[in-house]
């Protein structure tokens, strides 16, 4: 019988303080059945994304959480709790370091040998920090992603295009919401049936169809007719996305969202069914690999082949090019990132991926403070569309939680406002403020945030490290440095950081130095790298850049 | 005309506390001619090993530091300062990272096209983390672990034995004074005559030799008659070694300290002089590197058969071994490393290579310091005799400093105790508290410090980052995690940390948590891998490991 774990809620305290009580809450949140794609294997998402190493290790996480003084920090060794040290009360209450790797073995191949010994984790990137917060947190990057691209080639909006993706995951399954809300018609392959039918629970899909002929009648209908509506196909990407090339039927706009990041325990060959696959996974991964790589290069190939013919391709930060490339697909990467072309000068102005979680949590502590936000930013258009929308339309998964993106200086002051929120009451308790790691100044990932950076920067790893650095200076409630999330081990090294607005006076002074520092830095990553958006909001915002000219 | 940097000395500040002061006198003091082995290039030892990325970078440093408040932190991203933010008086005033990159890329060429590209630097271990202390600081180390063998094969001491080695830069020149200090007779072979003239002045090394006939005499002699002598032999490791060999001269005991990591700025080809060496390293460095290896190749297999004649052979970190298994070298690694041989029993215990610096530049101030750690641990006799010892021999280079092995609890009980001098006014000025990061709980090097780990955790690199985020939750004055440090890119992650005992009450606290803190996670690192005298050490300190049984 699979145990299931569920966050505490209410005003009781289980820890010494709520500094303690908050990462107390979210790993347990993390591992919620609403939150988790697979709890009882520790699974959040993304492939394996683990919130701790083991039961025994997740048991003693809590228990040293619950047994920690104030002044003392708990460290967490790739989902282990493996010592707690005294340091002081404005420090972080927990380090993470997961999956790192000393780089010439840092590869799957001995990632999995280290995991199976039971050295190390897969933290993926919001898994193993503590802060994921199901499909409805990523329901907004993807928003914002697909509403960049709106503006970049069509009228800002998605009415009558058609959609082309793969993989409703923890991640993928984000597509269809985002793209229904910008009123466009998207059609989803996904193997796993049980996926479908999940994301049409959450309302996040709005149809589910076992045959390609079904599926293409209605999405070409409502394309037509400019409604929206996203359709969820049972099928395999490497044999359907061939199969509308053979038909002739060109999407105006392809990605994908498989976990191609991971060839073993993510992307599933096609030639096979679901269940065949995972015997065969099982009985021999070598071979499972080898197939689940031919797979991607068919579904880039078919890729490559709709952008020749028109459509608006990009890659969605899942590797599958790499995998194509390395599979004989020479011209894998002619496909771009999401990245430079939508991503990057939002990252430019400290933007990004905003989160937070109510502890208490009543669902009234959100809406509260997503009023608050509207009320502080009113002339921000995205902003005001997606928090009226959200309200609508995402079901709260876990612990009720909002995410919006906020640039440098206004994610100070709406953590501020949030802190002075819980200090006079208007909230019934904390609320933790985090952010993927995905984000301005905490990630090197040249397959990803960082492909293609203007200097040639993208395989600098500096950044992350000074990321963490400066946010356990900076007195946040928890800091992680994470290997391998999003694009795979060996391609990415990455960085967390979770403060706990309590309400306190102190914490108003972590607050305003965690959300200034941080996107503070992702300025200074990009303005460093040469880019002028962001030398012009570091000159304009006053950030100390000693050798910036 | 190149420039010449050297630390202030004295009481007076140039900046607004010895919290800041500190590093930026560290800094210079590593760049000091006396210190540094090519200061007009920045770079202080180990190869490439650099302070600050280029001479701007190294100004604009400096200008920060002086201009730094209180509760503010500077960042320095592989040797250039890119930003300051507020953060804490309790936090770091200084966080580096220096030469990290995504693993896929982590590879020398990489390295070197982006050092080119002016975005990184390499730093080695304490070159780029400001507490590089000459060549004295690391002859400790090389007498300790010297110590350990005379103490593992022989009576304890060298007396009566033929050490052979080669390199006499900034760690191997420690080689012939650790050597001689355990009364053994020693030739070192070393390619550059500056060097050897060099170690001469210092009094590290007793004689330099132009020809192997002679140098071989003046060795056996001693050898003979139970005589300390250390013979620099001007010549190539890659001709000497094969060529004793050829003769059938086997050493007792064979290791090497040449630059081997670093195939290219490094070790030195044979079959040419060295001027022409450098003349082709600028003209041809990929013919220069593929010479280099092929020398190293040689190097080894002579170690290898002296080894089989009955010598005993280790590899003393430089990723020699490495570099000539890519040459074909398969049984390279039949050579145990130092560390799991002779160094990781300490490391089980939290011991390692503490050291301090006067930043007052007066001797007087170390040397009542050397009173106060003989007076606090009067039991330990390695500890007595190498003080004694070094108070004679070791000439200060730079600033005035000390080292010795010290563990978990003697590190914080004489930190403690040399605050409280300061305090007192006893010394002039503070005192600069730091180590190596060769050290128990912050490395990840699995050809050196982590070669050959109890559980197979050789490659997991999240130690160095928990590290690095204990020290710097603890008030270390400064903090740094590099990649490559030693054995090369690509092969190691590690991190420095510095306090400055300023006297104050508040620094009582720095002092207590991060030189408990460090050394204690060095311990649980090695229980966490199940070394019996790790595991009990942890358990008679207390210290609080949740998953030890
Ligand atoms: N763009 C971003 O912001 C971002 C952020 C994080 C992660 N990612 C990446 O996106 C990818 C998806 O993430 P996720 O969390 O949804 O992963 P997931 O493992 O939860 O979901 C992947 C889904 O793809 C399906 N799938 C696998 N192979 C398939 C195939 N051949 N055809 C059809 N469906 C297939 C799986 O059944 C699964 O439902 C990952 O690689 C992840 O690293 C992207
Ligand atoms: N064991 C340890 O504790 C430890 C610590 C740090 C570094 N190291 C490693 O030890 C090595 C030496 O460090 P270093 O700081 O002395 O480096 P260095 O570059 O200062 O000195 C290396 C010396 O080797 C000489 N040399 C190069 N090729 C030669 C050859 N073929 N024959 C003879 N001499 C040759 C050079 O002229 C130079 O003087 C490095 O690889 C370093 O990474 C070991």
């Amino acid at each position: 019988m699979s145990r299931v774990v569920r966050a505490p809620r209410g005003t009781e305290l289980h820890c010494k303080n709520w500094q303690i009580e908050a990462p107390y809450r979210m790993i347990m949140n993390n591992l919620d059945p609403e939150v988790a794609e697979d709890p009882a294997n520790l699974i959040v998402y993304g492939g394996a994304g683990k919130a701790a190493r083991n039961w025994e290790a997740f048991d003693k996480i809590l228990e040293s959480l619950e047994n920690l003084e104030e002044d003392e920090t708990l460290l967490v060794q790739s989902g282990k709790p493996v010592g707690i040290f005294k340091t002081h009360e404005m420090a972080p209450r927990v380090l993470i370091s997961n999956a790192m790797l000393v780089p010439k073995w840092a590869n799957w191949e001995t990632f999995w040998d280290l995991e199976a010994k039971g050295l190390t984790m897969y933290g993926q990137m919001t898994a193993g920090s503590w802060i994921y917060i199901g499909s409805q947190g990523i329901v907004e990057g993807t928003f914002e992603t697909f509403a960049a691209l709106a503006k970049k080639h069509f009228d800002g909006s998605l009415k009558g295009k058609f959609v082309l993706s793969a993989g409703l995951g923890g991640m993928g399954g984000a597509q269809p919401l985002a793209i229904t809300m910008l009123d466009g018609a998207c059609l989803i392959v996904e193997v796993d049936r049980n996926r479908i039918k999940r994301r049409l629970e959450t309302k996040y899909l709005d149809v589910m169809a076992e045959d390609l002929d079904e599926a293409l009648g209605m999405v070409m209908k409502a394309k037509e007719e400019g409604r929206a509506l996203s359709v969820g196909l049972v099928g395999n990407a490497a044999d359907v996305h061939p199969e509308l090339v053979r038909r002739g039927i060109i999407p105006d706009v392809v990605t994908d969202q498989t976990s191609a990041h991971d060839p073993l325990n993510g992307y599933v060959p096609n030639g096979m069914t679901l269940d065949e696959a995972i015997a065969l996974r099982k009985s021999n991964p070598e071979e499972y690999i080898k197939r689940a790589k031919k797979a991607m290069a068919e579904h880039v190939l078919a890729m490559l082949e709709m952008q020749k013919r028109g459509a608006i391709v990009f890659d969605y930060g899942n590797n599958i090019r790499r995998m194509a490339y390395d599979e004989g697909v020479k011209d894998a990467f002619n496909i771009p990132s999401y990245v430079p072309e939508y991503i990057r000068d939002l990252f430019c102005e400290g933007k990004g991926p905003f989160r937070w979680v109510a502890l208490s949590g009543d669902p009234e502590d959100i809406y509260k403070t997503d009023q608050k936000v509207l009320e502080l930013f009113p002339d921000d258009p995205i902003l005001n569309r997606w928090i009226r929308l959200a309200r609508e339309r995402v079901k709260f998964q876990g612990l009720p939680a909002r995410i919006c993106w906020l640039g440098y200086g206004q994610r100070a002051e709406f953590g501020l406002a949030i802190n002075e929120m819980v200090r006079k009451g208007e909230l019934k308790a904390p609320i933790v403020i985090g952010r993927d790691h995905h984000d301005t100044g905490s990630v090197a990932s040249p397959y990803r945030e960082t492909e293609a950076m203007k200097d040639g920067s993208d395989a600098i790893a500096d950044w992350p490290i000074l990321n963490a650095l400066l946010n356990t200076a900076s007195g946040a409630t928890w800091v992680s440095v994470h290997h391998g999330g999003g694009v795979g081990i060996g391609y990415s090294i990455h960085a967390g950081v979770v403060v706990c607005a309590d309400g306190t006076k102190e914490t108003d002074l972590r607050i305003e130095r965690v959300l200034t520092g941080d996107p503070g830095l992702g300025i200074v990553r990009h303005a460093d790298a040469g880019y002028e958006i962001a030398i012009k909001t570091a000159k304009e915002k006053g950030i100390k850049m000693p050798m910036l000219k």
